[in-house]
């Protein structure tokens, strides 16, 4: 184990857990005798080519462990994706610095910024160990079961859903919630888990994985309103048509050429506002709802996994264990063992970096609007224990005495 | 005590706890030999003139304990606002079902509905107890220090902002967070209580109690961002201009002179994405991020203040003692008796129907866009237990090696 300083960044959008993560590598660093120092970048890559460097040395362990529990990048993140040149600078300031442990902790961006730094460090013959653990609540990484962060968002997801399904079912109408996730539908169809009786919503899912028609949509949503006399419906926000276009592109188009106009519609909530006119210009239904759950699910303070927690903690500490006793640059994998249980693998940076996983066919039924029992049994143990139940009064109806045909 | 029936309704908005209320109501109801039967009416007033009773007596202990901890009304609710024709035939159907004792949960104009049948049993010598149980996340009835169901979804924003403010503070920009209150602000002022560290956000909170200028918000924003690189805003879906007008309107109809068209942007999102536009464009902002919290801020399942399920709770208890021993109709309120304490007073159902109440000017900074301490005073307390705490890494800065002059 060469001497050498330990340096941990977060990159893209945070998450619940990510402070877990970071918490894992530096409490587990600060074991090891070759590790001089800890440092943390601030803001990410973005910190490292800056120079900006926190000692996490310094830190007490008591706060590590009050700040892994705190949601959101707490070295802050970055939304600059590395080119070459870009990841050059980054390797000439680890050099600078001594840096011989590279953690990065990120998404699939994140893993082909750690794949570029490590070349460079090869190339260079230059002694530094890169390892990328991973984060996103998307769930979109190749060769893992799941990524931390989803656990959590889809905790918020499935919890958001059984209070809107019981919302509109107390002033019934339709209610539509818009979910992240540009290409896997992992995250809406966590909606699904907040079923409990059979005709609670949401009734209608709506992946990236399958192709969005409008038409179809409002006959969907037709249908399910006169069987249950209302419908609840999870979209996410990355619903395209069959050539690819996103649907709120398409529907914008159509407002602006109404319009004769240059209308700007960008802002968050637009693809539910647009969906629920469509609903009630063509399906006539008054009372149509909708929500665009937006940074709320990803950032809520009070809303976590404690599985999700667990395994955040675990890739961080993981990550230094590989670096230390391993010969290799690679990424944290996350595979189930068990129902449930998981152990973790050093894959390839090659393997992660750069692909996107989206949804597996046996996931969504044949009717692309809904999730099967598969897929049941893949989140709900990821969403941890302590997740709320809603119950309802029995039907014991009392007859009528004014109009007792009715 | 006479003899009767008890009934009981759910009406307006849902909340977190109103179903406390209703098993309150329910569960004392059924320890008075005196009550026959206990009839909950299937979507509020509503159920009752289509005579929609579902027999709570025949309901278990436990189904009503469970019930009480599912947000959402498990009676179902409605937007009915009865006037003294509906309120005539409300009288009808408790006179044929041989109602003696009628429960209304609900806000303002459900106390008015209360007054108006009591006047009518009244006119009619007809024995009948009516007793007004309040509820609303607005928190505007008058008489009351706060009414159930907005402890619950203050606890939500408080823990949304706590969240959006670490995910700003990551990735920085503006972000603007609308919340629920057409016309009193405490939900929004409720944004407040996420703030840690006197730089968290939220930084700028606009509420309809003061008159909100575009031209003054934008130069806010810029003050703000420019001091801390970032801005956190919480504006009430309510705020209006100096005549009324509300500011969704302005800068909608501004929308439409510009594009000489009719273009319909009705929806939840809007206010949020229009004023984002606003900093977009005039400020040269570029991450700015709008949330419309919706529906998930009242009916959340997971997110619930103790206090408020308690004090829910009781209302509905008292509401039926001051039935049974008592000899008037009117208003259960809440009364603060201390740091933190409260007591129960039947007040006057004229005294609450129809009005409406917005928050005390001490509540409210000179500045119109942050609250006092005598605020977070007041609202702290009934956040309840548990809520979650921020932590942050200490600045241990490292020296830069390459640029040590930056």
């Amino acid at each position: 184990m060469p001497r050498g300083k330990v340096l941990v960044a977060q990159g893209g959008g945070p998450t619940a857990v990510i402070n877990q993560s970071m918490a894992g590598v530096v409490l587990e660093a600060r074991k090891f005798r070759n590790v001089e120092l800890v440092y943390g970048a601030y803001h990410g890559v973005s910190g490292i080519v800056n120079e900006e460097f926190l000692d996490l040395t310094q830190e007490t362990s008591h706060n590590l462990e009050m700040v892994a529990n705190t949601p959101s990048s707490a070295l802050g993140s970055t939304r600059d994706k590395p080119d070459l040149k870009y990841c050059q600078e980054i390797f000439k300031v680890l050099k600078a610095h001594d840096i011989g442990y590279f953690f990065y902790i990120g998404g699939n961006d994140s893993s082909d910024t750690v794949r570029i730094v490590s070349e460079e460090a090869r190339r260079a013959d230059y002694p530094l160990r890169c390892i990328h653990i991973p984060k996103t609540i998307d769930n979109d990484l190749v060769g893992n079961d799941h990524t931390p962060g989803f656990p959590s968002a889809a905790r918020f997801v499935a919890q958001a859903f059984m209070g809107a399904n019981l919302d509109n079912a107390a002033l019934t109408g339709v209610y539509l919630g818009v979910v992240m996730g540009r290409h896997a539908g992992f995250l809406t169809a966590a909606a699904a888990l907040g079923k409990k009786f059979p005709d609670d919503g949401p009734h209608l899912i709506y992946l990236p994985e399958r192709t969005f028609s409008v038409d179809k949509f409002l006959a969907d949503v037709k249908t399910t309103y006169e069987k249950y006399g209302r419908c609840v419906i999870a979209a996410s926000e990355g619903i395209h048509d069959s050539k690819g276009t996103p649907i709120i592109t398409q529907l914008m188009s159509q407002v602006e050429r109404d319009a004769h106009g240059n209308v700007q519609l960008s802002g968050t909530g637009a693809l539910a506002d647009l969906l629920c006119d469509e609903i009630k210009n063509k399906l006539g239904i008054k009372r149509v709802r909708g929500d665009t759950f937006g940074y709320l699910q990803r950032s809520f303070m009070g809303c976590v996994s404690d599985v999700d927690q667990r395994e955040a903690r675990e890739v961080g500490e993981k990550a230094v264990q590989y670096a230390m006793w391993g010969d290799r640059d690679g990424s944290v994998a996350i595979k189930r063992t068990g129902f449930y249980s998981v152990d973790y693998q050093l894959v390839p940076l090659e393997s992660v970096a750069g692909k996107t996983r989206v949804m597996e066919n046996e996931f969504i039924t044949d009717s692309g609007t809904d999730v099967t029992d598969a897929f049941r049994m893949y989140l709900r143990p990821l969403l941890g224990s302590g997740l709320p139940d809603a119950y309802r009064l029995r039907l014991n109806k009392v007859a009528k005495i004014l109009n007792p045909g009715k």
